[in-house]
């Protein structure tokens, strides 16, 4: 069974409040994949010519780690990407696949352990959907994974393709800036 | 749809990997019944004629919040119940219930902001199945919620019934207590 986990709103949608109507212009924004053994995360640059990046990686916690181990570690390295690279804005997947209940609740960990960590550090947190991820990257909506990562090494001219689980939170990022106007499609839905 | 989100053990199983084979003594146990709305902790002292709750509260997080502004929360205000009653081991749900894919994904929401928090704090973490810790509480595994409040207000001599929310983390709390030996039924199972 494969289902799908929306969120109730579609798009970019804030999952952090925020006094402001509109999508203020961002200049720096980390993407994050959250998942438990793997959480993906990267932070882009927006610039006029195309987006450059600033840092980008996998956050690996061992199949014998206990759960709570793996939260406090996606943390801590959350914590430390926001610090270097300063970031102001943040973009997660709001609709995901998860096979079953118990996959569900334990991507739902990994994502509450990021979304602590970014919350705190003031950061604004907004929602987009997969397909929206893969249409702004790759320009079709069900494009494989290796595809994901080649084009965003591509469009950041980076000299290796990035590891999956980067290139997804990489390809957030992306996704994110182009939703809000600065680099191609059109402005953002708060919706 | 209700089905059951069951971690890879039942019973008393560790969350945070420890060194130790068997479970430590602990003095002062915290229980948390996480959710995103309304997350219940309860700290007590286990003491050879009876426990005492040290203090209980629920984390409420108004439903016009962004889920962030209450991970954030949730995460603040489990920091200062540790900080000010110094538990040692924290007891959660192991297993829940869930109506579908994006409730136990809002709910692992919640569960991953408490456990940062808990686990960043040090604290050894166990999961105890709702069923376990009703059985411990009201002798009964299928209990309503308001006995169990009622039976943790009578066990800890609680001058009022705490909240239900407040109520299931201490009977949680309390199961622990029972399972590590100290207050009653066998000794715990670290499986």
């Amino acid at each position: 069974m494969q289902e799908r986990v929306t969120g109730s709103r579609r798009g970019a949608a804030p999952v952090f409040s925020s006094d402001r109507s509109t999508v203020p212009v961002h200049a720096v924004v980390l993407g994050i994949d959250p998942s438990l053994r793997g959480t993906g995360w990267g932070v882009i640059r927006i610039e006029r010519g195309g987006s450059t990046a600033l840092g980008h990686g996998t956050i690996k916690c061992p199949a014998t780690w206990a759960r709570s181990r793996c939260l406090v570690k996606i943390a801590a390295e959350i914590r430390a990407a926001i610090r270097e690279h300063q970031p102001t804005v943040c973009a997660v997947e709001g609709l995901f696949f998860a096979q079953n209940l118990q996959t569900a609740m334990i991507m739902g960990e990994a994502r509450g352990a990021s979304l602590v960590a970014v919350g705190e550090a003031g950061l604004e947190i907004f929602e987009i959907a997969p397909r929206k991820v893969k249409l702004a990257v790759v320009g079709y909506g069900a494009a494989q994974k290796l595809a994901v990562a080649r084009m965003v090494q591509r469009l950041l001219k980076l000299a290796e393709t990035p590891s999956p689980d980067a290139a997804d939170a990489l390809a957030l990022a992306i996704a994110f800036a182009q939703e809000t106007g600065r680099f191609g499609l059109g402005g953002p839905k708060r919706v």
